[in-house]
């Protein structure tokens, strides 16, 4: 008999483990130690007229939708015919079958035994509500507004645009008039989603220290040009995401400065901390360790609903489509329930998007704050294989499958995934300068579910260690004949053209540490793409990957990337092996039940 | 070696294993397998400023809280250097010492060898809201209006007080006057919160089916009436809580009148659902299955604005104090964050109590919907321990146990204990009526964390099966020379002596089975009281429990109950045992601590 690990079986009736689509269906999650069980399923009976054991009981298979080290993932989604309902877990081994109740494991007769069945209540299942659709899957785009293009001339204060002197203190120019010049630029690159670090008032290149929240910074344009650019895009089928920053402000903001002049008198004291025990220095709390950014207090009702209006406002004002938001976990999180009231008011289809570096299930799964959140935790996995290369294929995989599994499902797919950001080393400098990794990675991250977004200039090959390097002005004139665009619009197009690969659900497929090969599914409705990706260096030419005999029946896979053929009717695929080389089949639906075949 | 279970080892950055207090600190929570680990720390450090080795690290020894049939959790509470910090987890077992991290179990190897550090963030440690103090392990007391108390005369449609005949569709007349009459029998129970079924306008004697929210039932009394209640209550220090039925209405709610006459036509439509799936029948959603009681739809705006404002309206109109809200989690959670920011904005000590009978963390431990809810969890350990008699000690201390750490300390400081309600049979009914085993219920009630809420009657003995049993008029005439009332007072006012009993940390001293004892202590500052309970008959006259030796040290315990004192000098306690008889026993502060000596 199998060693099962009981204390390792893991339901709650709430959060990833439990929730409601916008559908209106429900989905359950189980979490069951690695390899012990065969089969598990779900009962579930309405709570109401019903009881454990009629005929009228559903009894759902749940699928294993990831593992990581230690753990599987089972997962059941679907529609039940009452909104109130009862269910338990029903786990099968090749020796015993028992079940996982609210109180923990119980034997068929324990459960018979008792009137009053210890089982997970849905007390009644509302649908969520809807995530904003034009998000879902899309490819997105960061701009750093001084330094991705600028329209106009070339004022004395300012640096020449190929000038190497990239230091933060340097004014580029770049505008928003640039920014709506280069929108058929994005257009080409498949590019949906466009989001801005901060444009308003502020003396900093980076403009995260606000001064004025209602203005738009005069060097990168006026509410006009705001307005202007939202329209060409909308006009294109795009949308824009501004950057909010309210964890903190600059020290030009009028009430911190009507605070640094009245003290206590100020009817804006509320609005900061002072004495706060974390920055004794400077007397008042700020970000990290910088007093030229105060942090703001959104406990305070009226500061609350000062910036709630500074969101609303924008997207009133100018069509905005949604928001950044800046250090976000750092903001007393009622605030951003406000907040999401205000903007959603204004445009029910507006996106709140956290900036969590962590864990960011608190603050994006109830539906109450954030749609989604920027995919640090993806990005490091990322990072590990692709980058710096001290992760495994394993590792990676089992990080980006824990992090899968810990949101839901619509949550995943607003996902920002990033290669990089203004916050980092770029990701082709991270790699020491390879592109065939830069090309490995690019290839993940247009195949992976969530929102793919690029840090400007990523797909022109632009490298760089951190701020300033990072943030150094787009290099036009690479544009014209750059084969790394050329390939990022293979991939973007490809993703564009496979719904699949926007929302479809991932499943890990073959992880191959001695061939180098990290393979996955993403599957939606008939389509059922395989990707491969040829992830480290083993000093091989071929690697073989074993293919369910339903797909070995076709005789051939053709492959995206490189329109080439292969026969796989052994029911195996030799595919020439180059470190950073990605292939991408289309295969059918079914390949995902078939594949415990192989398994 | 010890097989340590790395599978069963569990936090999360938030819910029940980490929360702030509102005093500002911080409780951390780690589960690991039962038994695994000698010692665990958590080790916790800046997050700007400061890395993992640092002299200046926290490294803070976590406290077994509590152990279930599989899990051991350790908890530890302390006030965070900076309210952005960085934790992870030490475990030491006698033959390794291994560290648990957001990645998983590391070793210091392998945690020193990378520079990004899978450790857990405290983004920013916000204080929790408050909770109303005056609730914090109170003595609360339910009433069932029309079955309490009468002042007025017998209307020709009223039974007789002393009338059997107690069926649903008789009308004893109770009423607030009756109620008011009252206060001083409650002020010497020692009871601080009263707690009324319905009192609104309906045609039933339960009125859960409300006909008009902003109008007294006028059997009951008036405006007036309900005003002098709360008056007379606060004037004895004590408070007064409502039943909140916004899960449905009655059919004669002027909305629901509304919408059947005119259908899509009526303002009134989407305040309901109609064409439920759940209910085919009547074509609306109602409760359960019970057309008389249709649901309300409180995503719709208007609806939830109406319901928000009855919450208010009685507040601010008759000084009332807080809500009891039935069918809670069947409600459109949204709704319960408008109501609480509506009630606290009347009354920021106003409280909210959910009826939720399952699990309740999502309702309770954010924060941002209810204050804590009716402990239906704990009461069914009880009953099963004291009742049925169908759970061991050992079952009933872990689902005590189990229940006890899925809430966040001040939630559990407001949890309603009952021994019963109007929604199930009285517990003398459910216990057979052995009054020995309502003496320890009552004990384990008045000497548990929480809100020990006394179901009326309960007190003088009265028994009765469900509704309508368990709802027949008050027996005043028994209240003369009650021994049961006069047991009750003896533990009320035993629990209102020690804060400690009303507040302080709840902890399993000693579980045995053999000699059917059941023991916890109760601790807070310097206060430590020992409670032990002859839980279980077991044809034996004498136990015999160990005790630490500091204590046996004072040679003999004092207990409440009896007044007796007992022999401790040889470090054991010798107690008469007889099922059912309990002692309480003041010990001093560091029993906990050198508790660990005889485990």
């Amino acid at each position: 008999m199998k060693n099962l690990n009981f204390a390792a079986i893991h339901h709650i009736p709430h959060d990833e483990y439990r929730y409601t689509l916008s559908t209106g269906e429900l989905s359950l999650m189980l979490r069951t130690e690695k390899d012990n069980w065969d089969k598990v399923f779900v009962i579930a009976y309405k709570n109401y007229g019903e009881e454990f054991g009629d005929d009228t009981n559903l009894r759902l298979p749940m699928e294993k939708l990831a593992s990581d080290d230690m753990y599987d993932y089972y997962r059941v989604v679907f529609t039940p015919q009452d909104p109130r309902l009862k269910y338990l877990f029903e786990l099968d081994s090749s020796s015993i079958r028992l079940y996982y109740t609210y109180d923990g494991i119980k034997t068929y007769e324990e459960l018979t035994a008792t009137s009053d069945l210890p089982v997970f209540l849905m007390s009644y299942a509302y649908p969520a509500e809807a995530k904003p659709e034009w998000s879902r899957g899309a490819i997105a785009y960061q701009v750093f507004p001084d330094r991705f293009s600028r329209v106009g001339r070339l004022e004395p204060d300012m640096e020449k645009w190929d000038s190497p002197n990239i230091q933060s203190d340097k004014i580029f120019g770049g505008n928003l008039k640039g920014i709506i010049a280069r929108v058929p630029y994005l257009k080409r690159l498949d590019v949906k989603v466009l989001y801005l670090t901060p444009i308003f008032k502020s003396d900093t290149v980076h403009r995260y220290n606000i001064h004025d929240y209602f203005k738009i910074d005069p060097r990168l344009g006026d509410e006009k040009d705001l307005k202007n650019l939202a329209k060409e895009l909308h006009k294109n089928d795009m949308y824009l995401v501004l950057d909010g920053v309210f964890n903190h402000c600059g020290t030009e903001f009028d009430p911190f400065v009507d605070v640094m002049a009245k003290k206590e008198k100020s009817l804006y004291y509320d609005w900061f901390f002072f004495g706060a025990k974390e920055s004794p220095e400077c007397g008042y709390a700020c970000f990290a360790s910088e007093p030229y950014m105060p942090k703001l207090n959104l406990k305070n009702e009226a500061a609350a609903e000062y910036f709630s209006t500074v969101g609303r406002y924008w997207i009133e004002k100018c069509g905005v489509d949604g928001w950044r938001l800046d250090v976000s976990p750092e903001v007393y999180p009622d605030f951003w329930r406000k907040f999401r009231k205000e903007i959603k008011a204004a445009n029910p289809k507006a996106i709140m998007i956290a900036e969590c570096w962590h864990d960011a299930r608190y603050w994006c799964n109830n539906g109450d704050m954030f749609d989604s959140t920027m995919n640090y935790i993806w990005s490091k996995a990322v990072w590990g294989l692709f980058g710096s290369k001290d992760l495994s294929i394993t590792e990676c995989n089992n990080q980006i499958n824990k992090n899968y599994v810990r949101y839901h499902m619509e949550v995943n797919d607003l996902q920002w995934n990033m290669l990089g950001s203004h916050d980092t080393e770029r990701f082709l400098h991270r790699a020491g300068e390879r592109l065939e990794s830069l090309e490995a990675a690019a290839f993940y991250q247009m195949t992976s579910p969530g929102t793919p977004i690029i840090y400007y200039g990523d797909e022109i090959g632009m490298s760089g260690a951190n701020d300033p390097y990072c943030r150094a002005p787009m290099r036009w004139d690479k544009t014209e004949d750059s084969p790394v665009l050329k390939y990022y619009k293979v991939l973007t197009h490809l993703r564009s053209k496979y719904e699949a690969l926007q929302v479809g659900e991932y499943k890990t497929f073959c992880v191959d540490e001695e061939q180098g090969i990290f393979a996955y599914t993403r599957s939606l409705h008939n389509d059922t793409l395989l990707c491969v990706i040829c992830a480290k260096e083993r000093g091989i030419t071929k690697a073989t990957i074993k293919i369910p005999s339903f797909i070995a029946k076709r005789i051939y896979l053709r492959d995206e990337i490189s329109g080439e053929r292969f026969n796989c009717a052994s029911a195996t695929l030799v595919l020439p092996f180059k470190y950073g080389r990605c292939y991408c089949f289309p295969v059918s639906k079914t390949l995902d039940l078939l594949a415990k075949e192989i398994q």
